[in-house]
């Protein structure tokens, strides 16, 4: 698939075995900045992922396992689980973390803690990701109609997964394919991960793109034929937890009969969640929205709230994205059978 | 009202006859700063309107009428009505603006220019103003139970007029009867009104405030009793332009079942719009989202949208509190009924 990978000018992570060095671009300096930083021990792994220079619910699985795997040149066994466990919980509401900690250690237990092994698990979890945006790509791409607007959340891009990303990965395949695409990035509060990282991605590759603050959705929703987003944990229910902000965009959409897709890996779906009440929202820091670069914006006597996700319930969602197929409700019946394909491991 | 006017501790705007000069409370430089500026032309007024170092629908409307008056000391009848039409442009939306300078210049018209009258005519306004306040706040504080939380959206607040405000005019007064009140401030971008102005006004009372991103109101509409927000121009059908997101939100608290109401007076409903599609909406510059504070948060080649206003439609309205109480639907009826009262004067 080299038109693919073509269209991407950039490498969100990448490990050097000779010198035992993760390399990520630096997602906190964007878009000013395409900045690289080289991780050297768990430590800086777990930094890059709790403040958010690695992001996207696919990606900080992938960082964390290449984190285990950088770890085995000099830790021991249990030093490394612990470590793993740590790098499990530095986020808590993706998924994707903890199940790529979980099949790193895995790999830990069945391997003597062979060096080579781990870095190919890991390798092989960034190679899947690629391998699953591609799909998911291909499905999605399907849903999209030549000349039209789609809306867009947070950054569900290259810059959240090894590949061409997944809501943004049907955005390329479609472009890919000859369709006139517009899209509207939702700056997408606190973090503006709409306006700094999905705008950035897409114009460079000459994608027309209009970013909206959030306040602005409903006012443009007339104007979108689809809204896909991605997820950073999918309950059995199909209950989604995506980045704050999706629960309203949801809503919206469904006022405004816009269809809602949810693009995501398998890896985004927790067979041991129900419904979405069994999965934990984060919770991040109030610096996020009391300043802005070091301008105050809220005052000091007041409260702040910042739960990074939320949970969009499974009848405000359209269908489901994967590299499985499109899964069309009931999801009751729909994700439980796909998971079960995926565990077989046929697609 | 000394109760009242006792819980605002400063001053939004204020004429000193003497030196006829118009001081205002800087509101660009507010949490961090609270800064007085002086007034002394009418560039000063135009300039301190375009860059919403005075903003609030009534406000705005007050601030031009003052820099009417104040230019009658250096200026001839036919430069007056040019200055005047100059100001009542400097922001389309909200109609408060164009009524107060149309007042102004009818004063104009039938006192021969006389200086005395102008500034009569420009301190009516304001206290009509301040009373009107009044009144909506006590008939708004019918509506709100004890022990309750309220969503507000942007500022429309004892900021946004020289009383007690609208929106918050109902909070404060309903503060003042002993009912316990918690506010969940929507942080409104992309000016940040809620967060900027709202929370600090809110909580220099002792009010207990909670600031949100604007990303995460579905997340906290199901703890939410009302929401109550300003307006900017309201049509005779009743649909409603307000800041940015006020239409989001009006969906939402649909969705969630919670009632929506528009506080605001008399002069922000305007007898020549007979429904939304007749409201200009103010698009403001991009450099409004492209950065922030001297960062950079939209890629260049990014195109970004920035209309100041949305257009909340009639439907998703619950009532209208206003000076001359709450209007309830069908809107189409008791809009124009109250429309008549206001024009014979009778409360």
């Amino acid at each position: 698939m080299p038109e693919f990978h073509s269209i991407i000018h950039f490498k969100t992570i990448s490990f050097s075995q000779a010198n035992n060095t993760i390399t990520i671009l630096d997602q906190t300096r964007l878009p000013g900045e395409e900045t690289y930083v080289t991780l050297r021990t768990i430590d800086d792994v777990y930094t890059a992922i709790t403040t958010m220079q690695v992001r996207g619910a696919p990606l900080i699985g992938i960082t964390a396992a290449y984190g285990i795997a950088q770890a085995a040149q000099n830790m021991d066994r249990s030093g490394m689980i612990v470590a793993a466990d740590r790098l499990a919980a530095a986020r808590p509401t993706a998924v994707n973390l903890k199940w790529a900690v979980e099949r790193m250690k895995k790999k830990l237990k069945t391997s003597t803690n062979d060096r080579n092994a781990l870095i190919q698990e890991a390798r092989a979890i960034e190679n899947e990701d690629k391998q699953a945006c591609h799909r998911i790509g291909e499905y999605g791409a399907s849903l999209i109609h030549d000349n039209t607007t789609i809306m867009v959340h947070c950054n569900a891009g290259a810059l959240a997964t090894s590949g061409i990303g997944t809501a943004l990965g049907v955005v390329y395949t479609a472009f890919l394919q000859g369709k006139k695409i517009r899209i509207i990035a939702n700056e997408t509060r606190p973090v503006l991960q709409g306006a700094r990282l999905t705008a950035w991605e897409l114009t460079r590759n000459d994608i027309e793109t209009c970013v909206i603050c959030d306040t602005m959705i409903a006012t443009y929703m007339e104007s979108v034929s689809a809204v896909i987003v991605g997820a950073d944990r999918i309950a059995v229910n199909g209950d989604t937890a995506n980045k704050i902000g999706t629960y309203n965009l949801a809503i919206l959409a469904q006022y405004f009969r816009v269809p809602l897709y949810v693009a995501a890996p398998m890896s985004s779906f927790d067979p041991c969640c129900n419904s979405g009440s069994d999965i934990t929202i984060e919770k991040r820091a109030e610096q996020e929205i009391r300043q802005f670069n070091g301008l105050q914006i809220v005052p000091v006597k007041a409260r702040v709230a910042n739960p990074a996700f939320d949970i969009t319930p499974a009848g405000l969602i359209t269908a489901f994205v994967t590299e499985y197929g499109i899964i069309d409700p009931p999801f009751v019946n729909t994700i439980p059978d796909t998971l079960d394909r995926h565990r077989k491991g046929t697609t």
